[in-house]
């Protein structure tokens, strides 16, 4: 009987055979195309022995997913989820349902890439250029960006941004002494290593001789006050004026720019984003007419397509993932465009009126707040305030807060005699009462309030004119202009996005739930910390887990972004020297291969670079790497260099250069963007790097978001542990914040906390070989067809791959850009498009995508590659071609006669599966240097939409 | 300063400003074009005075979705979730996090209408044809339905299909002693009125003379045990074979079709459908080749387009919306769509060796239970069983129960001497430990537990063959397939979809996110009520505001579909005259107008149906009325009609009717389909009526899920209240239950709470204006272009229109198909097309479609008339025009040469707003006559698939 009801095979399959694409029979079927036995063996073949690590990863044994959930509920029941009423930037909010549940929780939005390929891309940029439309409208200036990180790098890169661009010599930057002391604290840590001198300043004063001044509107300390004068006088000496402001309140206020405002940065995270324990939020910035081409980070502007039809994409691209390495101004490559997202259709959703009538009613609640403290004989410090009530109460504040705190509100204790109560959205008279109860009685409600905003300081300017912030106001017109948007776009919910060195894994739905439980999403970042037991609990585990994956003793969870991570990274290099008396290390080696961000971050922190050679392969110049430590050995402070290689391969000397390094009293730095390549086979901290950056958003699942939210840990060796970033609302440190929360983008660890609770170790290592097999599947079944640029030993290659088309384009005419766009016929996202080298494409295709889609990208790649034969034959037209024809939109095919020589079938279903279920691009190739000409970057106007 | 920044306005817009779509400024030009000043003028024009209700709606002020979202997790902190172990037909299960997301919780799925258009269903007909491949494989039968509502009910289809093709000519049906004693409870509500005599009895037993048999297997008491020489003995009788079966236990048993079985009946919830305290869940049923022209419920059957392409659609729809009236054989409308697609993709997700190591988990799980508890001395009655095992403890049965309720656990108390405990998928061997505890010790854990099924039932037979079932084992491809069918469908997440008699409005996100809380979506149906206090007082909520709603005294929320409560009705109406010594009451007047359900619920309780006329304008025939009551003055049960009338109209002499039949000692039954245009206006249970049903899927904002879950309530005035189903294992009552669980879809009923909550007493009324509003605003504006069918007074009509394409088709050729096709070349789905009128659509446009909507859906109306007047006029042909060609996909206008006298881009983009964002049909106009000739309702072979 046992033989008929065998009960042996009782295990569910581990999540990572959810994760991983390739069944085992389908990875057999690989590797054989690939000339191995086992997955073991590729291994050993492609990655050198000299970074093996010994032994397995030491983490817990894998769970399911009903544990996984069940392990994070546990953990979110140790969160306590009070009513937040601390302020200082992060204000509770209602997350509209609908947008919650179709942009945040829907893999259409959150599992799409960064808009580079801007045909499939219109749904998510015309959701950017309506957040950028807000920004503009409300900031009262010309041009606003796609958003920043946070308020505190938003106000740090606006510095810098001055520094660029003012005529004043002189390297003083004036604060605002009412900003936010993160923001504060931000500014300190990036100005110190530029040598600018942070001069805090009380706004009555006259203003010293400065590049630049930051007005916190309004101040932190709750106060609201103009800055007319001030900006006149700052722009007579020569200074750009920057506001801090706040969206809410500018509905209700004159905005900055009005006042004399040049640039102005801020949070947009109370329109309608959750707290999350301090992020991910959309910062953003705003500059008049002039700054727009030195605005950090990225910018969504109108141009048109090849048939003349308006069209959005990303304006002004050099600036942007092609940073340019020595003479880069800001690392900046990640936006929050999830976020951006959100806050803009927040604003979409309740229209100029309605964000008006919640500011209002904020408004009111603090008045209403202040009236009863008064009757209850407290001072209020200040008379004019927005949402944020400054309380005096001599050396109570300790009970004050306490008191607060025990009815299940969080006040911010300013020091021993100041209490500051902040109102939002949520606020409710219930609420209220408990605060006046804390304060120590319950006043007669006043039945009239009073505003307490200052009449000269009333908007009159109109703001959220365009339709679309008066179209979408009933939830079933809400949800359908989602759907419309989200269906123009190619996420991974419909295809694989192939991007070299971008990771596009899956992003697992239990991974993913947990963000919008109430106990992760609702948490202040400076709530007490006996109320974030279980985010604690959950970043201690996490940090733990990073270093035993990358072989290091410390990981710091701030960095928001891959960017901010390398630059604290460097700070930490930058502070050690300096502890040992090492003033004069400030050369930074970093081979000619690396990404712009490296050079970037090297110039952040005032080192300077050195550029290493690359051989033909694509590996580290030895010799010149020795010449350029010999000439800079007593400067030398650090090496950048990606592991494996930005070219995809895994560089034999590694351990060799990290020696070399070491030896000259330098500090390695690896570029953990291609960690997907090691996890679980090899260890940077093992093999001799000193601190590395990971990208959580590419090996370890955090979405993309359509370019964002970004997660950039950084980890160090013991050596550099005292350096990792501090934060001043938690400790103190030697080396201060990169980012405004502790926590950096705190609610969305759970993500990672779950993969790799679901995958153990054993899993993650599965999961990096299948990476390595998947990439040489693709490499050995595209060679006959297109040339693979680099290899490594064995003719392998790590996780990616780069096939090279200069011959091609020489030969033919037929560009990167034409096969790029091609493939949107096809149904594909791109790979990268010429990085690293011009004229290739980069290709990665992680462990995620089963055979069937590997098959599928390979199959249309070669019909492609037929497609250029028949331009090269003279078969087809030179210049009248399906590849340079694409990517074609139905409706080029339905209107009118067809012109071309190839059919419209040829056109539209190259191959037969295209008839079940193809993706039609809403345009067809967009022309970039249109735009660029003529920039406009906020909701054209709908004549623009008529042909 | 006051004036500048006014305080005044300060509230949220009401949760109702969502629901509805048009803003005050929009409504004010919908009512110039209708032609009244204001809402009140034209609702005082268009309700008979007679039936207004005179105070408005008695509820709680309407709340926020912050306050609703808030007061729903207070009711599901109420509900505590034990370890389920009760089993009966309900078990813990694990929903598959991807198919959570990305059905259960998304609007692509659940705002989706029944499939009848099948050139916009591909997406959940696949969906559907997966499930019935399922539940056929696994039966081992032919022919599989596209779900049914409940075991019990299926099962009692089943009765009633073996009674209708039995030769038998006793009424006597046998049913299995061991059968869920729910089901038994079902078949004995639904057999009494048709005079079947239910014999209960012992399997081994020889079988009685009999028409029809069911066997439950596995036993309600976990015995297993085959039943080849009863089918055989059964056959031989002409007594057709029942089995109610497990799915699960189906992967390692041998089918029951196998066995002789020629019909097999079960729930398919435990594929990964939450227990949501006992629904909605999908049942099923198949039937071996000839009884599928006798099945009850929906089929999905394969037939091919106007291109010969394969498609899906509805087989054999004559048995369905259209039911015959008198000859009606079954009431069932609603499938369970929604829940069969999920189960469907759980066996997708899992595929057949997936099933198999689940089910033969739960079967060790349930041994090594058996084993343990042996080594504990504890007596297990059944040697053979699959997940439950039967425990006999004399006189302890309470005790242990009671143990293992406080260790967390909940157990099934069978009696005083038997405990029933049953193993599911998310059993584990800490569970096991907990169960042992509670029946008094902790054995020492065997080392190998032997399997404790039959040899001889060891399954042979292959099942889930096809590549479906095969492909989609990673999240991403899973992701990827639901988002390609989804993306197939129209949904209201894409589209008005106005179609009459079925209120397709808004399923708000906030009202739908609770349902997805463990709290909601983890009880078991049999959970001790003091575990469910916040369903409870969800359920007592409810049931009041309904009778508030509806002017009733009692609701009963347990049938689970208009049918269901339709039955449940005429049920209480029948216990009630029999109750007084009525018992030659049996005749049901029922207007020829009437939808057919109606007709076939009467012959279900055993009443004969009389059918009166209706006067030219779709009103009763008073005098007609008359003639019939005096005729059946005697016998007069009921009369059923609908109100507003199925045309759409408010009668005015419904006042009238209710008298003259209750003169007669008849009961009044109203169907509550047309709900949405009393709501807050007019109560039935006021106006003269003495029983009704409510579509909470209608009227109340449940999501129609695809063609299901429906709700169908129950209410009644006073007299009736006592004779409300019952249930056997909550209460006794008068009459049984309607459904299989106590309170049928609870799941969804947090749907409703919300909505009402949410609305409040002046929400609803304003819904139910605006959608009478709506209604005459299209009405209005098509009527110069096709003529309105009914009207009422003031040529007004209530919440929906009949346009009358008659003379058009006579005409033009051109028929009511031809518009509603080519309503999909314009992106909508169409209106009900002849219904309740041969040649005629029906309009119901709900309160919440927008303006823009409106007039873009009016748009296309009279669009499609310019083209019919084309046909008329000879401008374009009468056989080959956009019409008759219509739908036309992408394919249809880019494959090889265009023959056609219209152009392509006439055929595309009829209205030039279909450029941004059109729906493409993936297929053309389906032949579903092919498909009845060619019946095919499994999934067909790839090979079927290419041209």
């Amino acid at each position: 009987m046992t033989d008929r009801f065998p009960l042996n095979d009782l295990s569910s399959p581990p999540f990572s055979a959810r994760h991983i694409g390739p069944a085992p029979k389908e990875q057999a079927r690989m590797l054989e195309t690939v000339g191995f036995e086992t997955v073991a063996d590729l291994v050993a073949a492609a990655v050198p022995e000299a970074i093996r690590s010994k032994d397995g990863l030491r983490l817990a044994d894998a769970v399911s997913e009903t544990e996984v959930t069940a392990a994070l509920r546990a953990l979110a029941a140790k969160n306590r989820v009070l009513t937040s009423m601390i302020g200082l930037g992060y204000h509770d909010t209602v997350t509209p349902a609908v947008i919650r549940r179709n942009v945040l929780e829907n893999p259409g939005w959150y599992t799409a890439y960064t808009p580079y390929q801007p045909e499939i891309s219109q749904g998510r940029l015309e959701a950017l250029i309506n957040f950028q439309t807000v920004v503009a409208d409300l900031a009262g200036l010309d041009v606003a960006g796609a958003s920043l990180l946070d308020e505190g790098t938003a106000a740090a890169e606006a510095m810098t941004l001055a520094r660029r661009t003012s005529r004043v010599k002189n390297n003083v930057f004036v604060v605002d002494a009412d900003t936010l002391p993160q923001t504060k604290a931000v500014l300190a840590t990036r100005a110190e290593p530029l040598g600018i001198e942070l001069v805090e300043h009380d706004l009555a004063a006259p203003l010293p001789e400065c590049f630049g001044v930051l007005v916190q509107y309004p101040g932190a300390s709750g106060r609201v006050a103009g800055f007319r004068e001030l900006a006149e006088a700052a722009k007579a000496g020569g200074a750009l004026v920057i506001a801090a402001a706040d969206l809410l309140a500018l509905t209700l206020l004159t905005s900055p720019g009005e006042q004399g405002a040049d640039i102005v940065v801020g949070s947009s995270q109370r329109f309608g984003v959750p707290l999350g324990f301090g992020g991910p939020h959309a910062a953003f910035m705003a500059v008049r007419e002039g700054l727009q081409r030195q605005m950090p980070g990225r910018l969504v502007g109108v141009s048109q397509d090849a048939d003349g039809r308006l069209a959005y994409r990303l304006a002004l691209q050099t600036r942007e993932q092609h940073i340019r390495r020595e003479k880069a101004t800001s690392n900046i490559c990640t936006a929050q465009v999830l976020l951006a997202v959100v806050a803009g259709m927040y604003a979409v959703y309740h229209g100029p009126e309605g964000l008006v009538r919640i500011a209002r009613r904020v408004h009111h609640r603090a008045a209403t707040l202040a009236a009863g403290l008064r009757a209850l004989g407290v001072e209020i410090v200040h008379d004019r305030f927005f949402d944020t009530v400054m309380a005096r109460v001599p050396g109570r504040a300790a009970e004050v807060v306490e008191a607060a705190r025990v009815r299940g509100v969080n006040l911010r204790p300013v020091d021993g005699d100041h209490v500051g109560v902040s109102c939002d959205e949520t606020t409710t008279p219930e609420t209220l009462r408990l605060v006046w109860e804390a304060f120590g009685g319950t006043p007669d409600e006043p039945a009239e309030v009073a505003a307490a905003l200052p009449a000269e300081l009333a908007r009159t300017s109109e703001f959220l004119t365009h339709p679309v912030f008066h179209s979408h106001r009933s939830e079933t017109a809400m949800l359908r202009y989602l759907r419309s948007l989200q269906d123009k776009d190619i996420a991974l919910d419909r295809s694989m996005i192939p991007l070299g060195s971008c990771t596009m894994k899956l992003n697992a739905t239990v991974e993913m739930e947990p963000i919008s439980w109430p106990e992760f999403a609702g948490l202040h970042p400076f709530a007490p910390s006996d109320q974030a037991e279980g985010y604690l609990e959950l970043i201690g585990d996490l940090e733990r887990w990073l270093a035993e994956v990358t072989g290091y003793q410390a990981v710091s969870l701030q960095p928001n972004a891959g960017s901010q991570g390398e630059f604290a990274g460097l700070l930490a290099i930058r502070a050690y020297h300096r502890a040992r008396g090492d003033l004069e290390r400030d050369v930074c080696l970093i081979p000619s291969s690396a990404h712009g961000t490296n050079a970037a971050s090297a110039a952040m922190v005032g080192m300077r670079v050195v550029v290493v050679a690359c051989d033909d392969s694509g590996n580290v110049d030895l010799a010149d790497l020795d010449a350029k430590i010999d000439k800079h050995r007593d400067r030398l402070s650090a090496i950048m260099v990606t592991y494996p290689s930005t070219h995809g391969v895994y560089e034999e000397t590694i351990t060799e250069i990290c020696e070399r390094v070491h030896e000259a009293g330098g500090q390695v730095y690896v570029d953990g963007a291609n960690l997907n390549a090691l996890v679980g086979l090899a260890k940077p901290g093992e093999f001799g790097a000193d601190v590395s950056h990971l990208n959580l958003h590419k090996t370890f699942c955090i979405p993309h978001g359509g370019g964002g939210p970004g997660v950039g840990p950084v980890a160090v060796r013991g050596h550099l542990a005292p350096y990792l970033p501090g934060h001043p609302l938690i400790d103190g440190g030697a080396v201060g914040p990169v980012s405004a929360a502790p926590y950096g983008s705190a609610g969305v660890l759970p993500i990672s906390w779950a993969y790799v609770r679901l995958m153990g170790g054993d899993g993650l290592r599965a999961a990096t070989e299948q990476a390595i097999l998947s990439a040489n599947y693709v490499a050995k079944r595209l060679a006959p067809h297109y040339p693979v640029l680099y290899t490594g030993r064995g003719g392998l290659i790590a996780h990616e791959c780069i096939i090279d088309l200069r011959r091609i384009t020489k030969e033919t005419g037929i560009t990167v850009d034409d096969v790029a766009k091609r493939l949107i016929d096809y149904g594909f996202h791109a790979p990268t498009m010429s990085f690293p080298v011009a004229g290739t494409l980069m290709i990665e295709p992680t462990e995620s995508e089963d055979l069937d889609e590997l098959d599928r990208f390979i199959e249309a790649m070669i019909a492609i590659r037929g497609e250029i034969d028949r331009v090269a034959s003279g078969e087809s037209d030179r210049e009248d071609n399906p590849l340079r024809g694409a990517p074609h939109t139905a409706a080029c095919l339905i209107d009118g006669d067809w012109s071309h020589p190839y059919t419209r079938a040829e056109a539209a279903y190259p191959v037969p599966s295209l008839r079940d279920g193809k993706y039609w691009p809403p345009v067809r190739r967009i022309d970039g240097a249109y735009g660029d000409r003529n920039l406009v970057c906020s909701c054209p106007p709908l004549t623009d939409y008529e042909d």
